[in-house]
């Protein structure tokens, strides 16, 4: 059994949502066990109206509640009894857990990560996305959003992160990592970026490849790309709006051709590229594997981020030996 | 007649297919004159070949050339007698001359520009490109590399150019300007992008409607979109890129299923989302209209963007009044 600690509170769709998704994936998965972080009557409710075989959860009840007006260090430290709070302290004290997902405050998360799950050292956690290339292998983005104001050693940094996740958890033996820049050569970028050029080619740990421009973000030419997060969030997010907008076109199209097989096709590219269904978040440099699933994630969403959790501990088994190789 | 100069060196393709391109322009354009700059011989012998009358063009001489490799500003003083110095020169002084084209060097075009068209107070130009929005209007990105490192004032006054620039190229009385961020609230954002939101907010010449994420960079909720070169060039390489992985899909579907009329949706796609071909940087904070293509660009991708030229002379016709506005 694979156990994954569940914050059900703090997303915008509510707890039900939360809990109807692990429910989902339960279902789907014989192999995944869920811990019920919130409102224990609320979870046990749906549970049962669910059917969840009572053996495949357990409930840990939180009153508290970290929103998204919280502010992130302050409500790790301020709120003991929240949810989140109580699902990191016990994915830190029990070696039986493997993993824990929320839908909730990002910057909390990654406070709650540095002061539960970051070890002695308390490396400065990044959070990455892990995306479908388009020749079918995956690519690790990093950062996404969590630090907007990077100087060239967080960059450099986070090509350790990301290249040590890729290997455990993905088996890739040398990562190729990529920088996000405005030209291939070395002499492109901005001031950080030109300097973490340097530092990262002469960090002989790493498999280099150079500068990647936007236009081969997600094609598969490197394992690890790395960015600040102001600009991963962009890459993220214009691929995202791009990808809806020609589905989109595409739609209006089939509509007034009134050609009914393009309406199949518009059913695998929402397969493909509905990257806000896939979507989850992973914070690089925890001891165990951390996932940030949108706040806006339904059912779908969180049952799809729960098989993406197994499909990563399958792959990987040994998570915790990530972070002590960076 | 309007008289667009065009630079014929400098280019990745070489001059015989800068003047092919103006060539396919002028049989489309019954208005439209060209002075090309560059190896006189070449240029007559091309135009002569392809049947361009006599009374549609010029030549200007110009034995020199400044490359991809050439220091920018060296290049602009140091090769007096190179086709974009001298376009520029012939631009700058004659007033029956309204743009100018190049596929060259884009540092040396900024660099020119500044020395040769930026008037007494020596604007600081932006590299934008207009973008066509999912709901048919048009976005001007802005800028899109030409400036990576920028604080807060500069993307202020990128905000101020790209409204001149919409406000008399477009018509647009009021131009909504959007700032680039990774959240629509004004606390987020990196330093410089949050610091620029207070100066673009207090600044009442300008119609700020706020932050504006990456997935809706072009979906015409904003007539101008700032943000700094690095970003800029994310935001159109990383659309160019997922346009182009999405379209690629579709063949290998419409190939697989064996789907004909699937061919017929790539047509229709190719030709709204290949940004590449549409493409044609727009230099801000000039006297005249100065127009960078993309050193890739072949005699089709020429002549869309003479086509654009033509379009915003058009337009706009008083092109100088916009800088007069900044």
């Amino acid at each position: 059994m694979y156990k994954i600690v569940i914050d059900t509170k703090g997303s915008d769709k509510g707890a039900a949502v939360i809990v109807g998704g692990a429910a989902e994936a339960i279902k789907a998965q014989s192999d995944l066990y869920v811990v019920l972080v919130g409102d224990s009557e609320l979870i046990r409710a749906e549970c049962e109206r669910l059917g969840v075989p009572s053996d495949r959860y357990e409930i840990i009840d939180a009153k508290d509640e970290i929103t998204n007006y919280d502010s992130p260090t302050a409500a790790v430290f301020g709120k003991p009894d929240s949810s989140l709070v109580k699902g990191l302290e016990a994915l830190s004290a029990r070696d039986d857990l493997h993993a824990i997902l929320t839908a909730g405050n990002t910057g909390a998360l990654l406070a709650g990560t540095v002061r539960h799950l970051s070890g002695k050292d308390r490396v400065r956690p990044a959070l990455a996305a892990v995306l479908p290339s388009s020749d079918g292998s995956f690519t690790c983005l990093v950062d996404t959003g969590a630090t907007v104001d990077c100087p060239a050693a967080t960059l450099h940094h986070f090509a350790r992160l990301g290249s040590a996740f890729m290997k455990e958890i993905y088996g890739i033996d040398s990562p190729r990592v990529g920088l996000i820049s405005n030209g291939s050569e070395p002499t492109k970028g901005n001031k950080a970026v030109k300097e973490a050029h340097a530092l990262i080619a002469a960090d002989e740990s790493l498999n280099f490849i150079g500068n990647v421009e936007g236009n081969n973000a997600l094609s598969g030419v490197c394992d690890v790309l790395v960015c600040d997060g102001f600009v991963g969030n962009q890459v993220l997010k214009v691929s995202e709006g791009m990808a809806k907008r020609m589905i989109t076109d595409i739609v209006k199209y089939a509509k007034r051709t009134g050609n009914e097989s393009i309406m199949q096709l518009v059913g695998h590219l929402l397969a493909v590229y509905d990257l806000g269904s896939l979507g989850g978040g992973i914070i690089l440099g925890a001891k165990k594997l951390v996932i940030k699933a949108r706040g806006t994630a339904d059912e779908k969403a969180i049952s799809n981020v729960c098989d993406m959790i197994l499909n990563m501990l399958k792959c990987g088994q040994v998570f915790d030996k990530a972070r002590n190789k960076i």
